[in-house]
């Protein structure tokens, strides 16, 4: 690997929504990039360029890349794997071609890039063959408990991070395991998981947080909502964390 | 309360040590801050006001917070408990007199201040009764994770973060149950959660960092550490993400 030759990759963090919860770190990466690559659903905005969109230079070249619409595949068949694989090689291509003729990518990332973030396929694309960097961002969750004031985990607790997707009965007994947890994914799956909480003894002290940190955030003791309505980003807190000195 | 006569509370999260990982939010707090209150051992300066040191304004009144020396006093004794919670409770009661007073507190806190952060202790004695904002910053463990480059986890991944204080066969327990890990506070515990890592058949994959994102950032797999020699700060990484797409 040449590094005078080729350009340089910048996974960016761009936190939880807020603008103002972005690091220099990452304001620092969007004045050296050439190219800002930012992924998005096909026929929305990117929620990660939203973010930072105040910060873009003029004249930066912007590399949009537009997950397929696989609405139509149910996921855990192999046509959805094939088809999510395929947008990230020839999405991972695409950022390579700009390396390889010496430009520094960066591409933006909501939240923090290497915890749960897309960026991640193209890390395990790219990073071994071009210089790279990540920049750490604000966590969604981070930006959540925050929003409500909520302190989440402390001392010698255990915090977990739940997918609203696991089956019912291992929701609950995670949650049994767990001093403090976060539920992440919860769309439709949020009366199973009202119900986990609630056979485990903890709905009383979960916390509904709709979009944390942005615009329309909203945000309600989970016992107290009145319906199941959840976009998909939507998260669950469930603080562990007690006044104990 | 009479928000137009008493200060405001501002926890402010500073992130993991780099100062450029800091936020335009948490810049934002330090100008408009009347006070800048921060947690340091007696006789050590505070890691979190060094992370700012650059961005505080002159003429900015400082409130140094130092934690007992309880070196003396064995953990689980209650008066260990008692000089900790009478720390707190002083240093509760010194921010509430700028507060009653009109001024504006900003508490720094490393990592982001509702995780696992010493600022949680103040926010439970004064939030009830003062106007106040939660900062979120980027965490220890983001920082380090980034910092090696090492994808954590992803997709439907259980993500637990775990303290190295627990007892070995806990910790195995743990680690077979959780898809990528954290384990922090690692100090003297690091034989002990080497063993359970290796009776885990995770050891191949942990990562050991110290110091993640400052001067001095060390990391190592695991397995190649040739000591156990460890700060209390250091954390082990055991990544859950392979490449599924």
């Amino acid at each position: 690997m040449n590094t005078n030759r080729t350009g340089r990759l910048i996974g960016v963090g761009v936190g939880p929504g807020d603008p103002e919860l972005v690091t220099l770190k990452a304001l620092r990466a969007l004045g050296e990039a050439d190219v800002v690559a930012h992924f998005a659903k096909a026929g929305h905005p990117s929620h990660a360029r939203a973010i930072v969109a105040a910060h873009l230079r003029a004249g930066t070249e912007e590399l949009p890349l537009r997950y397929p619409v696989t609405t139509e595949i149910p996921k855990h068949e192999p046509a959805y794997r094939d088809a999510i694989r395929d947008f990230y090689d020839a999405s991972a291509a695409a950022i390579a071609r700009h390396l390889d003729a010496g430009r520094t990518v960066a591409v933006l990332s909501e939240g923090d890039p290497l915890f749960y973030g897309s960026y991640m396929h193209l890390h395990v694309r790219l990073a071994s063959r071009y210089p790279t960097e990540v920049i750490a961002g604000v966590t969604g969750m981070s930006g959540c408990w925050s929003a409500v004031g909520t302190p989440i985990a402390q001392g010698d607790d255990v915090f977990t991070v739940l997918p609203a997707t696991l089956a019912q009965d291992e929701l609950e007994r995670r949650l049994v395991e767990a001093d403090a947890a976060v539920v992440m994914k919860v769309g439709r799956n949020l009366p199973k998981v009202r119900r986990a909480l609630e056979r485990t003894g903890r709905l009383t002290r979960a916390v509904y947080v709709e979009r944390g940190t942005m615009a329309g955030e909203k945000a309600i003791p989970l016992a107290d909502k009145p319906d199941d309505c959840a976009p998909y980003f939507a998260i669950v807190l469930v603080p562990g964390w007690k006044e104990r000195s």
